[in-house]
Order: C-alpha cells, then sequence, then structure tokens
C-alpha cells in the first residue's frame, strides 16, 4: 500500500479495547493511515491524551458535560471538538474521513454506523449490535450505497477472509469456533454463584467488560451468528457453532463443494482491526506467529446449550427474525449491565432476556423506526424486572 | 457454470488413481465437462473400457504393442487411436481441448505437459514430477502463455484455494500437512523389516503405489516442497512441513500479516480433482462432509527426519536446486520400483538416492536437455547401485 493515499480513519470508539488496538495499528503505520475522527462517550481523560499524540481533524465526547473540559485540553491545537449523541451522527456524516472504524459498544453505535454508510464511507465494523439490531436495513444501505462492510469480530474476519476470491461460489455454511469462555463445562449449580470478576476473566481474548460477560453466558456467538447471517447473507440454517476452546481456528466456511477454508492464528484482536483498517491489503507487523510446536492440539465440541441458554436464544431470534433479535440485544445489555454492577446473578441473566422476549410485540418487517421503538421497549422491560 | 460451455478435458493417464476419480466427476458433470482425449501407458483393457462409455475424440495407448487391440477394439466407433510415447506428445499439442489434466504417474509427464502449455491450454497437475525435474522451465513457460497451472495435489490444491483472492498479498510461509504416513512413530529398527504390502496401506488417503510408497518414506512431501516452491514462487525457507496425522487441514499459507488460511475437509483426492478441472467455479457435490463431532481432535508435530531421511535429502535437494530435485527424483523412481519389486529394502531406498544424489555432477541452471541428461544419469546410476 506503499503508493497508495494515506487511508483518513475515523475511530468511532477510540478510547475502548478496539479503539485503542486500532490506534496502536495507525502508530505503527503513519505511512498508512491517519486517525482523523477519535469519538469517546465518556472517558475524557484519555481521548485528551489520544487527541494529543494523534492530532485528529475532529473529536466527540459523548457526556456534553465533558465538553468543556476537552475543549480547554485542545485549546492549543486545531482539533475541533463536539459533544453530545447528535455530534456522533454529525460528524460521521461528514466528508473528513474515508473510513469508519465502529468500535462504539452496544446499541449506540448504530446511528453513527448507518450515517457513514450514507456518507458513502467504507465501514470496518467492530459493533455487532448494529447488525443485530437492524442488519437487513444496514446492509440493504450498504448495497445501495456500495460501501464496504468489513468485519472487525475476528470470527467474521475470519469468514470475510476465507471469502476473498470466492465470489461466484455459494457458501454451504459457515462454523463459528466459540472458545466456550471462561465456563465452559460447566454446570447451572455452578453458574449461579459466579460472579463479575469470575465473568470477566476470559481464557483467551483480551477485550472489553459487556463482550467479555457475553462470551462467558455465549450470547456473545448467538450475537455472532446474527451477525454472520447480515454479513454474509445466509439463511439461519446455514450457520453453525462449534466449541474450539484454543481460539486457533477463528472460524470457518465450508463452499458447496464441500471445501472447508479457515483463518487461524493467536487470538490477537490487533490482526482483523489492522485487516479491516487495510483490507483488501495486507500489512506486515511483528505480532507473534502461531507456533504449531506450542499449539500441537486443537480440540472441536458442541456447544452445551441446556447450560449456555442464552445461545438458545439468540438460535431463536436469529430463526425467528423480525424484531426479536433487536429485543434480545437490548435486554441483554440491560442484564449485563446489571451483572456487572452485581444486581443479577450470572444465570438470571437468561431469564431477564427470556422473559423480555416473550413480552414485547413480534413484528416480522420492522422499519428502522420500530426496531428503535422495539429496543426502547425491551429495555423498559428488562430493567423493570430487575427493578434498575 | 451452467451459462459456461463444456469444458473438453484431456486426461494424461486416465486409467491411474486420479484418472479414474476425474472420470467420475466428468460423468457426474456431464452438462460441464467432456472427456476429449483418454491416454493410458500399458492399461489397455481399462483405456477401451473407458473409451466405450465417454466417447473421446483421441486416445492414445503408450505401449505401442497394443495398438492393435485398442484400435479393434474402438472400431465400431469415431474415436482416433494413436499409440507410443511421440503420440503423448503430438496429441498435447492439438486444439481438441480446453484443459489438460496431468496425471501421468512419474518423469513421464514431464513432455506432455511442457507440450499442453505451449499450445496455451491449461493444465491441471497432479504430477508432481513435472515440477520437481523442470519448475524453474515449467512455470516460466506457463508465465509466458499465460497458461493457469492449477495443482491437483490435496495439498497445493489447499495452498491454492487458500491464495484466491489474496494475489497483492505477500506469502510469509506455506505449511504443508503431513500425514507422516503407515509408519509415523516408527524408528529405523522397524523400518528395515517393512514390506511392500505394509507400505502400501496408506492411513488416510487412496492413491497409486508409486505415491503411496512416498508417503510412507515421506519422499511425497519432499516433492511437494519442491513442487510448492515453483507452483507459488517461494523460497526454500518460506516452506515448512507439519505432521497432521488426521489429514483434516490440507495445508496453509501464511501471510506477511501473521494471518494463516487453511484448507480442510475428508482426505478424498475427487474434491482437489473437482477444483482443479472447474477452477475457478466450485462445483456442488454429494461428497461426504467433514463431521467436528467425529473429528474432534486435530494434532500437529514436527517431522521426524532422523528416520525419514529421505525428507532431508529432499529439503538438501529444494536448497541446493539446479540439477539435484532432477537427480533426486529419478533414483526415487528407480528406488521405488525396486522396492515394490521386492528388490530393495525399505531404508535402501533412501541410500540409493543419496549415493545418486552424491554422484551426478551439480548443474546449477540446467537446460531442459540437461534436465533430461541428469535424469537418465541418475536413473542408470541408481540401477547399477540396485544391480536392476
Amino acid at each position: 500500500m506503499s503508493d497508495q493515499p494515506i487511508r483518513r480513519i475515523a475511530i468511532f470508539g477510540s478510547t475502548g479495547s478496539v479503539g485503542t488496538q486500532a490506534l496502536e495499528v495507525i502508530a505503527a503505520n503513519a505511512d498508512k493511515f491517519s486517525a482523523e475522527v477519535l469519538t469517546a462517550h465518556g472517558n475524557e481523560e484519555l481521548l485528551i491524551q489520544q487527541s494529543l499524540k494523534f492530532n485528529p481533524n475532529i473529536v466527540v465526547i459523548g457526556e456534553e458535560r465533558k465538553y468543556a473540559k476537552v475543549k480547554q485540553a485542545l485549546s492549543n491545537t486545531n482539533i475541533k471538538v463536539f459533544a453530545g449523541e447528535r455530534a456522533l451522527e454529525e460528524v460521521a456524516a461528514m466528508d473528513v474521513y474515508d473510513l469508519m472504524l465502529a468500535a462504539i459498544v452496544g446499541y449506540a453505535g448504530l446511528k453513527p454506523t448507518l450515517k457513514a454508510i450514507e456518507n458513502s464511507k467504507a465501514v470496518a465494523l467492530a459493533n455487532k449490535e448494529t447488525l443485530v439490531v437492524a442488519g437487513d436495513i444496514v446492509m440493504r444501505k450498504a448495497v445501495e450505497h456500495r460501501v464496504p462492510v468489513i468485519p472487525v469480530d475476528s470470527e467474521h474476519s475470519a469468514i470475510f477472509q476465507c471469502l476473498v476470491g470466492e465470489s461466484r461460489n455459494k457458501i454451504e455454511k459457515v462454523i463459528l469456533t466459540a472458545s466456550g469462555g471462561p465456563f465452559l463445562g460447566k454446570k447451572p449449580n455452578y453458574l449461579v454463584n459466579v460472579k463479575r470478576e469470575h465473568a470477566l476473566q476470559h481464557p483467551n481474548w483480551s477485550m472489553g467488560a459487556k463482550i467479555t460477560v457475553d462470551s462467558a453466558t455465549l450470547m456473545n456467538k448467538g450475537l455472532e451468528m446474527i451477525e454472520a447471517k447480515w454479513l454474509f447473507n445466509l439463511q439461519p440454517d446455514e450457520i453453525q457453532v462449534v466449541v474450539h476452546p484454543q481460539s486457533i481456528i477463528h472460524s470457518m466456511v465450508q463452499f458447496e463443494d464441500g471445501s472447508i477454508k479457515a483463518q487461524m492464528g493467536l487470538p490477537d484482536m490487533k490482526l482483523p482491526i489492522q485487516y479491516a483498517m487495510a483490507f483488501p491489503q495486507r500489512i506486515p507487523n511483528e505480532f507473534p506467529r502461531l507456533d504449531f510446536k506450542k499449539f500441537n492440539t486443537l480440540t472441536f465440541e458442541e456447544p452445551d446449550l441446556r447450560t449456555f441458554r442464552n445461545l438458545g436464544l439468540a438460535i431463536d431470534a436469529l430463526a425467528k427474525g423480525g424484531n426479536l433479535p433487536a429485543v434480545m440485544n437490548a435486554a441483554n445489555e440491560v442484564a449485563v449491565f446489571a451483572f456487572l454492577r452485581n444486581r443479577v446473578n450470572f444465570l438470571d441473566m437468561t431469564d431477564v432476556i427470556e422473559k423480555t422476549m416473550n413480552k414485547i410485540p413480534f413484528i416480522a418487517n420492522p422499519t428502522l423506526e420500530e426496531y428503535f421503538e422495539s429496543d426502547g421497549e425491551a429495555r423498559t422491560y428488562a430493567a423493570d424486572i430487575i427493578k434498575l
């Protein structure tokens, strides 16, 4: 890519796990990337620090009350400072960047991502809720605006990598690998006593708190199944989950001739982040390499749907479609939030989600507004159950 | 490929393991392929049978004394019959086919394959000796005539599949998997007593006799390393062998960003045969699918170069280049021939190859003629050692 122009990156969610790793990639490849936009929800300290280092064109702080502090800290620079959720959408609509890294956690990432697509900007998508909530609308818009949506999730990046050069060949199924999380092999009588601290200990991947809890409940894999459906235009029965505790095979594609392609490597989010930012080019790096002497045994097993009931709920939502994935996602966000604050126990999260899915009226083909309404209703209902 | 014209296939070596499986693929996909040319060395019975079934344009029987029998058997057809080694080259130069499946065993496959390339025909290459002996010349000619050379070997097909869509991305290394053959874990004191019958029992793959013995000695993997060098334009140190006894991962590519792509499936030669014939399209089929419930553990280990010394010799030949791979290949063909006739024991094969490699003068940049001469000298010398 040395003869390519510098790619201007807008990192929406620059202070999170994906955002900070993306900035490491940019720092290591200053001839290829620039950080033009940085946004954070509430971590103004880190946002300021990043801004002083990377000198972006624009920064946005989500929490409006922190605007003055950020503005003040950057007063000796030319960096433009905005604040508030609306500003995220406004900046996403500006013509100051080439690729949005959509790394805002949860549902809040949806609207700016839609704006980026409408703005004909490439999207590197680290926010899976965007597709879980409104995948049909997002992907339809992406096709309409001819915008590539490149996944950052290691599993979907793996599938995406397996699909390059195969556009004329039909997918028979995708096989999403799941580490199984920290509680692989455990049963409900163990899980009922699990605390926040246990759930945040992921065996293989270093990630944010929300996704780490989702990995422990296997909801993360369920969200990924729904994400895969939209990203790769699949039918529900073309998406399979296999537990692979070593997290070396990041996912696989089986084509209609039976041939399977897999993408593998050490579990390191920096690789799919870099891949999505640089696609279709790969960038040489010094990340540690997989050594088969060390990882000499790869194993596979079926997920335990009786214990990890969240995955079963997600499979239901995937099969039924409509607003059900959005409802499930909203209830899950509320439940995880409550769990992280020790307000519900590990297994209660599933009950909250299930009750919410049963309560909110089903809509087969929602409009974007109806997705938003379903999301809101689900959050309210789930919070009521927990008495948040 | 339904809207594509029928691809006319010339199967050079139609009565062998690859050839017969290719005909099964053609029979199952009569809307996509026709068998236009069939050739056999000495198995005139099967050649006649195949010809009556597939009604090719031309057949060639290698052993000239069998010409009359084949001609007679096909006298009620319009099939043209030729005989002799020269006829193979002449037919390869004709404009009666679109793709040559080069499935002649051993060195004899080289000349017809070169003719096909000069004739600007696509080549599906099942004959690895073609590249081992004269890979530089073959690939240079392929570039010159803009002819795709699509590997049929499962390992190289795997690598080829991993590389589609990655043309702009540098390969860091390829990882060839080796089953380890029937004697994995055995030591020389066991191998010295091994007989033909043992060596022909491959644990995973059903193949011809020559390649099955080569798999037992690991020479096959050595030949594949050399083949990989030419097919994918690699340096010797960019080619690694990993023993993977389950033969599920057929080989891998590691790119310069550290990402590894693998192609997987049940060990079934029909898949890479079909892939090579139909490339770039995949064809739906009913071949059995890989089931991770059954293959729930994949293991990897380093090859035992002390016991399987043939692989070490091949690594030497790969590193030194010139005529050494051709010399090694010729000596190996003679040694395997002798072993299959119980004229040398299993370990003696290595000595025959090593002595021949040490004897024949090294040529750094041979012409095609010099490759042929080195091959001839090596055969004569190896046969002398064995007193064939």
